[in-house]
């Protein structure tokens, strides 16, 4: 029993260390991508080396770090940050990481299921354009988003050079009005065994799924999305406010909304 | 090759019908939570039994539903919706969905990390008010949050009913000032073993992983916070605007912000 609860302090200890450390790793807070000596981490967090290893072995699991003897510990790969400001384009919110590119795997005119229709306000027998992408940030796979577009705006895309450009610009330039509003929800999922293939994760990795029906600012929905980014290549970034109403909090709003 | 393109678009097709059909399960869209037959399902997104049996498999392997020969397809699990419109603690934002309770792991004041001192702006040798608990919705395990609090807001808190309170409302209390912004950061990752355990899911889950910087309205950053959500039990819903400063927007974004 009192092994159990020293373990499990232990454990608990581990994860605690390995939260801090991984906003560190990810944010890029040390130096040259090299994780302090083990004993240095140690003392900074007042506890064993034995709980630094646990913790290091948690993020290196995540694949956020390295372990080679000799050499260290080393930051192993890089978390990129999507804006949760505004509503923005992958290539738009990444521009200062990296080129995003865009593979369409398939895109057509489809007879959408009863749950697009609906979603989209379309009439029965109106036809919607779905577009498949995989979309890799530098070359790496980043993300893989199913689309369902109104024709009116997804026709043209056709035509539109998708590899380079965002959907949400395309549909900017078609519909000549700027997009409105987004619902959109955000889900952990296991990634299935095709899925990762596509993604060239592991089997089970975590992925950030994220559903977003998107407006024109006249008020028709027109694009219906499904992506699932990579979990350990992707974080949202944001701010929420306690009081949405307060008239003090609104300049402050907009002032963080546009960095 | 061309057997190897058929399973590939099979695997796809699947995807996208599991993508549509995991709204409905999980919005509760299925009346008395039966799914419907295969062959409706089929006739329905204009595709294959095979294809629907997939799709059916992706969403069995989330947990989100369950398949009894004889019995059909019902919805096994519910998602909760956790609003991301303003800023709220978990038993304010799922009231309507069940109560709420904390399981206390561990409180206690600690010398904290220099990471911590550094996000809550604290001077060396100041200690801070350490939490952990384990949180369930209507008995269920839904999230483990570590949070660390400044001490003059923290230490109150020995005394509170942290079981049956959000930190969030305890927190104003004490400050006598509503909380302001939270810097919020979300991941997905894979549960480690330990934490799966806590959380009672399999090794390896998907979990929400979020962090966030709560300040009081006078600026003072209070409370961090590192919450793992089990990613089967819990979505995060919220709006985005593509124009934050067209004052067309800000009234509609008020009323959808009290929703």
């Amino acid at each position: 029993m009192e092994l159990a609860d020293a373990r499990r302090r232990r454990a608990d200890r581990a994860r605690q260390v390995a939260d801090l450390l991984r906003r560190e790793v990810v944010g890029g807070g040390f130096d040259g991508g090299h994780l302090p000596l083990e004993s240095a981490l140690a003392r900074e967090f007042g506890t064993s080396r034995n709980t630094i290893r646990d913790a290091l072995d948690l993020l290196r699991d995540e694949g956020l770090i390295e372990r080679c003897p000799g050499v260290g510990t080393t930051v192993a790969a890089e978390k990129f940050p999507h804006g949760l400001h505004r509503l923005l384009g992958l290539a738009e919110t990444l521009r200062e990481h990296g080129e995003v590119t865009n593979e369409v795997r398939a895109m057509g005119l489809i007879q959408p299921p009863a749950a697009v229709r609906g979603r989209l306000h379309l009439p029965p027998d109106e036809p919607v354009v779905y577009v498949e992408r995989l979309r890799r940030l530098s070359g790496l796979p980043l993300s893989l988003d199913l689309t369902y577009l109104v024709r009116e705006v997804g026709e043209p895309l056709f035509d539109a050079d998708l590899v380079h450009n965002d959907v949400f610009v395309l549909l900017e330039r078609i519909a000549g009005q700027p997009l409105g509003v987004a619902e959109l929800t955000i889900e952990a999922v296991n990634a299935d065994a095709h899925t990762a293939a596509v993604l060239d994760a592991p089997r089970g990795a975590a992925l950030l799924m994220v559903e977003r029906l998107t407006h024109l600012s006249d008020g028709r929905p027109v694009d219906l999305e499904f992506v699932r980014f990579r979990g350990d290549r992707l974080t949202m970034r944001g701010h929420l406010w306690r009081n949405t109403d307060d008239p003090g909090q609104q300049p402050g709003r907009r002032a963080r909304d546009d960095r």
